[in-house]
């Protein structure tokens, strides 16, 4: 067995942090006798102990587990200018500066890898970079949040509203004090955007990432969801439209058949489709203290043995916002004749053509719940701007995409 | 773009070696700017043309779909010792003479790559061996081949015989027309001894994985199945055990919410758990031409970049039969008093307990399902030897294991 050491530095000893070096002298063996290099923590900074140039100067690899961007960035530059290769978990920091990242690491010869950036321990940026290296990728869907989806089951499993929902989640440590980066899918739109830089080889910035979240969400939508053979889910998407790709986090409905809609609670999964691998399906713990910790030692071991890289963005390609969906329209009306005319003929104008339709008696009112085939959001959405004057509605109307199952 | 040449000798030209041969020159440019290097074929060896030493001697990397052990082996072989990396989707090559392979490619500095061999483009090889190394795997559970889920999922749908849903499937291409090394499960038993080898670091012989095959499944058993809310498939597992690890593949219930329960058609899924990583699951299509071919090509790139190779066995631990499972129980018998009570008597004294009963009258007769908690397979069979020898059971008991839920 090898005693040649490789030298890590920890950047960070939060939650994942922790979990690093207690799985790390656990796992030195096995690695070692796969790599020949025994790995071994040489260096920590924590926010109160630690000195960087210190820590950097005596590793061969850092784990930047710290997040946030300042002083993340400046450290990782850091680390790869003095020709240190780089794991890092910090999907802020990449959807937002990753392309600068990856230039500097092709330009040390370093390696930067962020496995646990994107759904924990679920390998999707590997299979990207190297088993579909190469492939032409049509469109990737993931819940890549498993707050929310933690959140979207209770509600579907217990009735509970959103506020109740999210009171559990933060009780059992599924969602954070403040969760606004979670349930306004802003952490989810980070993921997406890291994804479709891979998949499609163009630079994409988490601004350029349409976004929506679930706070809006009612039990009722949930109940409608089950009544249709319909999951709730917050699902990203990023896709190739004509016009060059869409990326974007949504709540949205998926039929029962899609590989999606059976993932709950905290899980995180991806799709990814393409004509050639048909589709894969990755699912397991988006996060977690020792998940989280087994995808950043997979990209040590990685890291240790040769370089795989992440190669300058290949193409340009517009980041397009408005494209074909279906969708699930939920209008309160007053129950008299014509009411369903009315509203199919302002849908038909728009080029909405209605799939399936649900009609509930509410003593004077009426509850309508349709589904709409696939049309432009900006068509669906002019729309429901003329059904809401219409002086019948009672209330806002509620739109919720419905993503089409169009697997075997 | 570089021009300088990455030359593959292709070894075989059925559906597979065709794909590869479409599949190279499309994403030649894609590959070149991921690699620094153009993939070309500069060499096909059909069984009607060809020579072995010309396609060895001008290729950098051999990709070989042949299949068959003989010449396979001896063609592998020679490559490896003309220091030559080698691509191959030959999983009864690897699950017979895997370790001989191996350890030549690790001495001659070669890579020895197979995601094709194992579920298709699913990339379950790539996980186990980058993602996961150094994690340790408790159990792996798949769904690896796919003619024999799409017979079931054909069974389960529709009520149709096995019989039938056989000659459906051949008509349709997912089997074949001599079926028997997909039906008696001896192609999954072939894959799984590959995963179980990556897993556990051990090596793992075809021959020393237990298999029972699905043809003696039947429209009821998938009734019942429907009824108490479980899935019907063939199932690989191989798992530590206390005395070592368990490699089997046998038809098994599933509960609705295990993570293969809704894999469905001709898709594979494995499920790899770890007190790590909890469990993650990969699905996607188990074969195909341009499907196989996708994993192929990852597996070119990623030989074109650097080394990963697999490791020599570090354990030698024992490959165990007997080991603990839950049961479901199909019994015939005389509708009178006393009947449940008996059966119940001789399963407690084995150690066995019923989970949950079904009984249905049927004239003078009645047909009893239960399903046990999990025990010692010997165990639960010792039970069922008697039970069937009792003067009211009037058809050989059927007994199917039940995999238990045990996730979140």
């Amino acid at each position: 067995m090898s005693d040649t050491p490789f030298r890590i530095g920890l950047l960070g000893h939060g939650t994942v942090g922790r979990a690093v070096a207690e799985l790390l002298p656990a796992r030195a063996e096995a690695i070692a006798a796969i790599t020949g290099l025994r790995p071994e923590i040489t260096g920590v900074l924590t926010t109160r102990s630690g000195d960087f140039d210190e820590v950097v100067g005596g590793a061969d690899l850092i784990v930047e587990v710290m997040g946030g961007l300042d002083p993340a960035r400046q450290y990782v530059l850091a680390a790869i200018r003095a020709g240190k290769h780089v794991v890092t978990a910090n999907k802020q920091l990449l959807s937002q500066h990753g392309d600068e990242l990856w230039r500097e690491a092709r330009e040390h010869g370093v390696q930067l890898r962020f496995e646990a950036a994107v759904a924990g321990v679920v390998p999707v940026i590997r299979v990207l970079q190297e088993t579909l290296a190469g492939a032409h990728v049509e469109r990737i869907s993931g819940i890549v949040n498993g707050t929310t989806n933690f959140i979207l089951s209770q509600m579907a499993a217990t009735g509970a509203s959103y506020a109740d929902a999210l009171a559990e989640a933060q009780e059992l440590g599924y969602a954070e004090t403040d969760p606004t980066d979670d349930v306004t899918g802003r952490d989810a739109a980070a993921k997406m955007a890291i994804l479709a830089r891979l998949a499609f080889d163009t630079p994409v910035h988490i601004d350029q990432v349409s976004c929506e979240g679930i706070e809006a969400i009612t039990p009722e939508d949930l109940q409608y969801a089950h009544d249709l053979d319909l999951g709730l889910k917050l699902i990203g998407t990023a896709e190739r439209v004509p016009a060059g790709i869409a990326v974007s986090v949504h709540p949205a409905f998926l039929y029962s058949g899609h590989p999606l809609a059976s993932v709950s609670g905290p899980f995180n999964a991806v799709t990814i489709e393409s004509a050639d691998i048909t589709e894969i399906t990755l699912s397991g713990p988006g996060a977690g203290g020792p998940q989280t910790a087994s995808a950043i030692l997979g990209d040590i071991v990685s890291a240790m043995i040769p370089p795989a890289s992440t190669p300058e963005p290949r193409e340009s390609l517009e980041v397009v916002a408005d494209i074909e969906s279906s969708f699930y329209l939920h209008l309160e009306v007053a129950d008299r004749p014509g009411v369903l005319a009315q509203v199919a003929q302002l849908l038909g104008l728009q080029g909405a053509s209605v799939r399936s339709v649900v009609q509930k008696g509410l003593g004077d009112n009426a509850r309508l719940v349709m589904v709409v085939h696939p049309l432009l959001e900006s068509r669906f959405y002019a729309a429901v701007e003329l059904i809401a004057g219409l002086d019948f509605v009672r209330s806002k109307p509620r739109a919720i995409r419905v993503i089409e199952e169009e697997y075997q």
